[in-house]
């Protein structure tokens, strides 16, 4: 293995000749570690006794919530802090290292104000989910197993730093459960409460999606852009869903001037880019299917 | 953060307000953890020296053999235990704390009597997926990469605990292994020998469905209900599939009278909410397409 | 658990009953956790400073690279060895066991070798990916967070391994970030440079196809066969798709003759058996859905 | 190894035989490693910025130290907790389940009331050991390095917990110090302010000893008793040693009554069971050794 | 950093120039990480209950000692066949590869037979020490903390080892715990019954000792060899110390002909070379020591 | 647990009353466990194949050293980095934040220049521990388990960085193998070839002492100060041990200008303050002991 040594050489200059390093010191973006570890943690948080692996009882409850909520305020402050700092590297934002950090404190700290309401509507969520699958037992086996519910819980934690600014750490929140359920929620989207998604591989939710109360998705459902020009990235891109609907398994809904009606029923496979009045229900015929037999 | 000190406060209030807290004491609901644990375990009981690092021979697989039942048991009982007294609890079932414990310890040593059963089940898997893929260059290579093959291993050992009528457990593991390879099982499918999915992301199988010997499906694959009303979840609610039956990707197949005759064929991206008679071969014309050239 | 000890003994007769046991001597196949670690630490050396938790600066970064080239190459030969080693011992290649280790060597003396160039390539991916998605709001956010962009990486690296019939391996990294990602590429296909995935839930990309460059797929989008048998394994059965070329989601284009020519754009759900021309732009009306209002 | 089944047996049977088993339900007794870990715990809060790996600025100083002490007690409270339990089950205390948790809920917060006076006593310690040794560099040496200064550290820990009469806690501390500086102090001795001990290898010091102000000790000495009598466990069996003592290596002073007179020195291997006056100098001649020269 | 290169070619070759290196393949000599492994097990094992951190219960007390033995079983047979196979390459021993596995297996099976006599013996030093240290409270803080009872356990198991002609583990054991504990027992020593330690730093007993029941020793204490001769490896060089005779801290009693009557005393810091009779009390006048005062 | 919070206050506001807080920034002390990691690296490199855990052959020898040498480089260069930037702030070295990094670089360079000879001095130490203890049965006994000789390993390298200047890492080297061995060698000293230290508990070797070839000690010997006043630190403080010469346990040797001549025998538990000349024997008359029998 002689060529080695001179692999790392070459090695070592294309770092220069095409980029693609992050030199600018030492720990200076979020981590997906990090943040995954940071998620699990507020899962603990959110629903205490579920996930955790150990004692909980009343007497000490009040311990580990004060313990976890410190850790994690630490744990984020230095993420977002990292990210803010990149943004300000990036000129998107203008904050110094000293600013950043006094930022970043200010986030954590409103966040962990918001909690307890993000709480609030995940019971709303919970509910949704329960009521919407005759195949779930009881809440616990929904918080233990539902991809879905677990989308939805890491998408109102990640749109909250979303709605604050904080670059990188919303989407790298929203790809890491789009790794470990197949949901890819943009974290810009804005979703209403009582939400379900069934089974959910497949699912894909965009940036401006704006989704009412009350909304059920199954797996394969897109709400998607019909334009994908860099220029129109300011631009609501994907389509408004509102009270009460349901999207069926594999049905595509493309563009930011559609809306789908309130209580209306899209069926399976179905591909729809202009707006449906509320109460409708749009299917496919499968008229054009053929059945060959023997 | 001056505040984090009454965000703990207003955070534990909550727990009270909304609930969503598990207080019945300490690890009373089986772990995911422990759980995907126990998989990994009993997957390499099933498949002695292909996943597991480090040293096997024929000198040491009886010790080895012996701890890891003896060690997959005792991880086994307990979370068995907890599920069944949470069934009790519940209301679901009648156990009480030392008859759980015992109900818990029959159910898994009948399911170390069942193993060496469903190996051999699984052994008709493999040859299927071998034969069925004209990309697979050995049964090796099946067992360590091909993800429709883990998922039909997990769903036969989740199917066990299913019809032991273990609660949450069946679920949490077929959830695992939906994360890890985007195919949804439900636990209660009951699946006949030789079967085998190809690529899988998107499948879903519903959890009344009938699925018999030799059958192949593809990515994307719906075998759903039609009707999802909370009242009607002890009816049968999805299709059945007979012997030597092939569904192509993305096809969708709804509803608990729906048959799909022996040896059919079903093309991608087919909806069929009827049944089908045997041999039939049912696909798309794809005759409202347009190709505009420029 | 009186049974265990008879359970015991009954499964390890059945070891030798439907066989499914590797009992050639220890640690001779490749591990899944050993490849997967290999691609980690492949990932650090790719994007230095990016993926990594801990110091980066230009002072130590000689010292890190040739740290993980050679822990990685040392890694690598090792899963390499055994790979080939499987694969004489299954009478598909013929190298002694000295011979499979110099054999491993070589391999990957030339991998390092190649490893800048593939840099370079993934520079190509990096700005289609930034380009083609008007919500990346930079190029970290891609290298972080874009399952799309993971996917193509890895694939890059197993094709390497791919084209110099390194037998198992390849295909256990592409299925590691098919779990990940849900994007499913035989890492026989080759692809050009510029390829984007976006979102890619679904992705299924064949061993024999054969894909130009700036081509940008979405999510749901099958480039399959039309025939699997397996006599046919030797033959190219998935498409061909020239520079240039956008296939929205859940599109299937199938065969190993259908060629989709410069330019063309394909539709989302399109399914196509049959070469398209270049410039063309495919798609399907939605004449018939129903919509139904109340 | 087909004996070793009933060699299970046997020692399972011989678990009813000898006894030596503690089966009084789960986890009830304090864990040498939680107590290990909250040592090293303690040891952060008392030096911040000396032993931690990582991150330690004043903007997270706080963030930092309320979690580990929400942490340390969590985890004191527990380990107490079962140690006043135990020691109600041998008779030697009197507090039901919910009672000990709350005895050792008080026990926990005062010690967190006296932590900060104990670091107070310990800045004396560093100062005597900076002082008392021409090879010390610099403080941080002392903090990083120093044996008898860890032994120190933990005995004022412990010795909290000893007056406290808290059972087995104190004693685990001080024998896992034992065993990590070879310095066995045990957790009753009285030591004042300005304590140092140099090497510190073999360094006994008893339950009973009571130690004044700008003691020094070194390698060997013992601070023992001449009785070792069960029933005289509750007198005075150790030495007094009054203020601006020093000891050199390898003395042995033994006895209850026996009181070092403030401002003594002790020389080498010296062998004292009665007082010694104020200001006294003791020291062995030499006179009975040979040198033989050839 | 260029020299690295260049010194790491002359360390590779000073592995040629000074030996030092062990090539004989791999894993082939026993890694102190798996003995201390296996000790902390067989400390489970001896001492259920105490050691261990969580459950331990009437119900699964059977499983968790199955799985300990069986895992411990083929860890020991590992580490005793690599040791045995290395005496072999010595020609200290006569095993081919195959019969080294097999004798390892009859020497573990041999040693699970021995180790409820073991516990029974323990059990004696348990007693000895509750009963021979005042400041002893309770026999768990005797299992939980004392140094002195650790060494003996792990004595009595690599003494086990030590009869049985296994090369360097035995010794490995001892050597642990003379880390651990400051006492350093040969392996080869004989020791009866009802032995104890106290505070323990600094004891030395060598390799052919001979020690009765019912002795106890304090810290510092050396069971030596006059002479150290590699010739006289073979003769017995160390003392006999007979049925229930104390000795205290620090003396020194050399020579395989010196033996100490049954029932004596030896007093602190006393220098022994010759054979004292039964029940005689051997101490040091302190006559020659200087009492100096101002 | 209502005071936690206050007390967290308290504790909090001593660190500006009482100091003993590391506010310097980040990282900015060596880490006691990454010199315990560098130790154990260094051992694997001294003696590859007989601590390490895992493949060793000659194939793959190169590559193995290759990558410890640039991990531990790395490493070492940070560590030392960090100790002259101290050092450089308390005013006793002066490098400014870069050049404190070259220093670092410059300084490791030399260390893996010399590797290789310190490796040829522990050739020798090796020789001595076996030739010089009789209970020794190989070469590979004394590596893999002699607490003396992992004692002068450690000192050889720690006392290289001493001689460098470095402050703290050597000390805290020279601690952490006192910690696990009790062999107390301040890395100041320097010794000779061919040292060996048998049993070892309880050595204390100062400073200043210089000590040549073949020189042998036993357990508790010192070789220490007879002033420590700390304005004499700069002093020769410690004996000198001329070469052949032997030091049985317990002997005291003080003074800095105390010679013990080449070839002399110091007996055990000797007190010395003065030179002894070349080829002496010392020993104790044991005259006034007093055996009293019944």
């Amino acid at each position: 293995m002689r060529r080695l040594h001179k692999s790392i050489e070459t090695l070592t200059s294309s770092y220069d000749l095409y980029g693609l390093v992050n030199h600018a010191g030492r720990d200076n973006l979020p981590s997906r570690d990090s943040i995954d570890h940071i998620l699990q943690g507020l899962d603990e948080l959110v629903f205490p006794g579920f996930r955790e692996y150990g004692a909980l009882d009343h007497d000490n409850l009040q311990l580990i919530t004060a313990e976890k909520v410190y850790h994690l305020a630490r744990e984020l402050v230095g993420e977002v802090e990292k990210s803010i700092a990149f943004s300000s590297r990036q000129g998107d934002a203008n904050c110094g290292n000293d600013g950043c950090h006094a930022a970043a404190e200010l986030i954590v700290d409103d966040f962990f104000d918001e909690l307890p309401k993000i709480r609030g509507i995940l019971a709303t969520d919970l509910n949704a989910a329960f009521d919407g699958d005759p195949a779930a037992k009881s809440a616990a086996e929904v918080i233990l197993s539902y991809p879905g519910f677990e989308a939805i819980m890491v998408h109102r934690i990640a749109h909250f730093f979303w709605t604050r600014e904080v670059p990188l750490i919303p989407r790298i929140m929203s790809e890491l459960t789009h790794g470990a359920t197949g949901i890819d929620i943009h974290p810009g989207a804005e979703i209403g409460e009582s939400f379900f998604i069934d089974h959910g591989t497949g699912v894909v939710i965009g940036e401006t999606c704006m989704i009412g109360r009350n909304v059920k998705l199954y797996q394969g459902v897109t709400l998607g852009a019909l334009s994908v020009k860099k220029e129109e990235a300011n631009r609501k891109r994907h389509p408004t869903i509102e009270d009460d609907v349901t999207i069926y398994s594999g049905a595509t809904i493309l563009g930011g001037d559609t809306i789908i009606g309130r209580g209306s029923t899209i069926g399976g496979n179905v591909w729809i880019t202009e707006s449906v009045p509320a109460g409708a229900m749009v299917y496919t015929t499968s008229g054009d299917q053929v059945v060959r037999t023997v």
